[in-house]
């Protein structure tokens, strides 16, 4: 992370990390369920919660009234003042920058988005500077309470660092985004990659809330997937983990651009549905667009794109479930948009493919609205906060 | 783990538990690296050594001389007692018990072999009990000081009550293992899968020792993986994980017995090498040794045979490479005893389909003595002993 100007992080003893992190993805918890949950001693809570709530992150609740055997005092939770502070969160594609400035809480409070003529390290960066002043003032008193940026892209990235290694859509390599962003914003910056960005977000605010394991399958250009796994986000000790659309499912299957053979990707990713969709039609300037509209209408020969790259994302996450046994997986992304056309081959090949107990493990399918992208920008700046 | 007799586990506070674990997995540190290593203070170090000392679990090594800048008093590194505990390990096959008797450090002591005419429940234990009765008195003073017994087999164990849920080669359903060994032998208990046993072995004694992440592949008739990821075992919250075996790669390949088609398994497991080399061959009644044997001696059809399940072994390795980004990967079982045919293959596919630098991750692929896999469960004992 890039200090820009006052950007103390809250982590102090890892006993506080524990209770402000647990009431902030959990909701409202009292005193003692806080210490049952986390193993420690009332006093210890107590100690952990004073400074949260002298600095206004945490509040008491009025207190709930307990009746019944082993009532005791009345519990009054400790949960979350939401509006302490906002966060803004940007996702830059090649074309286009979507904002967002959301509380603590990960709640949106608006949202905006600005087209990208160039993607050059410093245009791209004149316009996050743009893009993030106009947030700062939707309503103005939002920009004395907001210190710090989240910003996601897809590629390779060093959150630690805010360095972007490689950026393909982009064309960027070795950019040191964070450092950058954080000169011109003077807010504190991270960086990180847009999957696992959004990964984040639904481990702490989503689905994803309080599983030891949870992945997030993402569809679109890429086929990607965050993973978390004993509680927390996998990495990869090369760097690469998640790579779901590398995943083979056909050894006879397309060459994929990644040098490997039958690739989830290869398969189901935008740019094989269109030239399989082109190839089978005929139509060599067919648009994805095009193709889901005819395969909606019965078009035969289109329909069996889509459920052939439906079951190749189904084996992919069924391998996903058969390795590491995650308590659910949550399947989005732009290229759900065709939601309807993936579903039923997604389910069918997930359950043919997944191993005994591992088929129990609960599939969510959904299309993702664009500015969730952005909003996963912001939990990591979020976490940036709260982590040591 | 059931508690036959006098079976305290060591485990005290967490900072004793860290330290014990360090020392055990790494050998001799220094108070001062252990602290270090560990996050902890000196004084908290020495405060969690000294019952370990008392017990005669730790010592100390006598002082080290140290020169140079910096040198302050002369470093005596605490190390761990080998032979202060004896632990018993068996695992059990359909047609025979393979045990051995191991130090403190995993080192095998003893080892013993009894054959099994019956896999019913009350013959399997009384052969346990005369396996683990020989081992104890080899040489006798291991007898007094072995409070613990390790069994580990194939199948869905639970790990945390010493429940066989299922075990298919020994066709047994919901067997209080753990329990009935503790009963029968006076010993305290652990259950666990063969494959997660044999990872547990690798992480705390093998080449898995101070990884966060790590794989091992088990390649015979059945073909699995242990993952240890963020520093731990993955179990699956559904009880699956590491099913490598069962990941697909090959959409238009094979049935598998678990339903699903062109798993790694149903291309490269024993029975499915048996089958084609018999298909190839036009011998029904060929053999994996005679199969072996031609392949070496240059049988085109049959080397396609090795070659192809090889192949599909590394395209599984891939996905978990792509996945999860391990560390290192261990690519073992009795199945590599024909490694020679193996090792190119997996080598290859891995390398064509490991994404990016995923590809940088080592395979170590090497036979394994069957052995091995009783010191799995004699090291799953041990960190009974050593952890909460």
């Amino acid at each position: 992370m890039f200090p820009g100007s006052d950007t103390g992080s809250l982590a102090g003893a890892p006993a506080a990390t524990a209770v402000f992190t647990t009431v902030l993805t959990e909701g409202p918890v009292s005193r003692v369920g806080l210490a049952r949950r986390l193993g420690l001693s009332s006093a210890a809570v107590t100690k952990a919660a004073r400074p949260l709530i002298e600095l206004g992150y945490l509040h008491e609740l009025a207190a709930t009234e307990r009746t019944g055997p082993g009532a005791g005092r009345p519990a009054s939770p400790l949960a979350v003042r939401a509006d302490r502070e906002f966060f803004v969160g940007v996702k830059i594609t090649a074309d286009e920058l979507i904002g967002v400035i959301c509380d603590l809480c990960a709640q949106v409070r608006a949202t905006a988005r600005r087209p990208l003529t160039d993607t050059d390290v410093d245009s791209v960066l004149a316009e996050v500077g743009r893009l993030v002043d106009g947030l700062l003032d939707t309503p103005p008193e939002h920009r004395h309470r907001t210190r710090r940026l989240g910003l996601s892209l897809s590629g390779d990235v060093d959150h630690t660092t805010g360095l972007v290694r490689y950026s393909p859509f982009l064309h960027w390599r070795h950019v040191p985004l964070g450092e950058r962003a954080a000169r011109l914003t003077g807010l504190a910056v991270t960086v990180e990659n847009d999957v696992k960005a959004l990964t984040a977000a639904e481990h702490w605010f989503g689905e994803g809330v309080g599983a030891e394991s949870f992945a997030l399958v993402t569809v679109g250009t890429g086929i990607g997937c965050g993973l978390v796994v004993n509680g927390r986000l996998v990495s990869g000790a090369y760097g690469v983990a998640g790579e779901i659309g590398h995943v083979v499912v056909d050894a006879s299957g397309p060459d994929c651009h990644c040098g490997g053979r039958g690739c989830v990707e290869s398969i189901a990713g935008t740019d094989a549905i269109v030239a399989q969709a082109r190839e089978r039609t005929g139509h060599p300037d067919l648009t994805l667009d095009e193709a889901v509209t005819l395969a909606r209408g019965g078009h035969e020969l289109l329909r069996g794109v889509f459920t052939r790259a439906g079951n190749a994302i189904g084996c992919g996450i069924a391998a996903v479930a058969n390795l590491v046994g995650p308590t659910r997986i949550v399947v989005s992304g732009e290229g759900l948009a065709a939601y309807d056309l993936f579903d039923a081959p997604i389910r069918t090949s997930f359950e043919r493919q997944a191993f005994g107990a591992a088929a129990r493990c609960p599939l969510t399918i959904r299309p993702l609205p664009f500015e969730e992208w952005a909003r996963g920008a912001a939990a990591v700046s979020i976490q940036s906060l709260v982590l040591p």
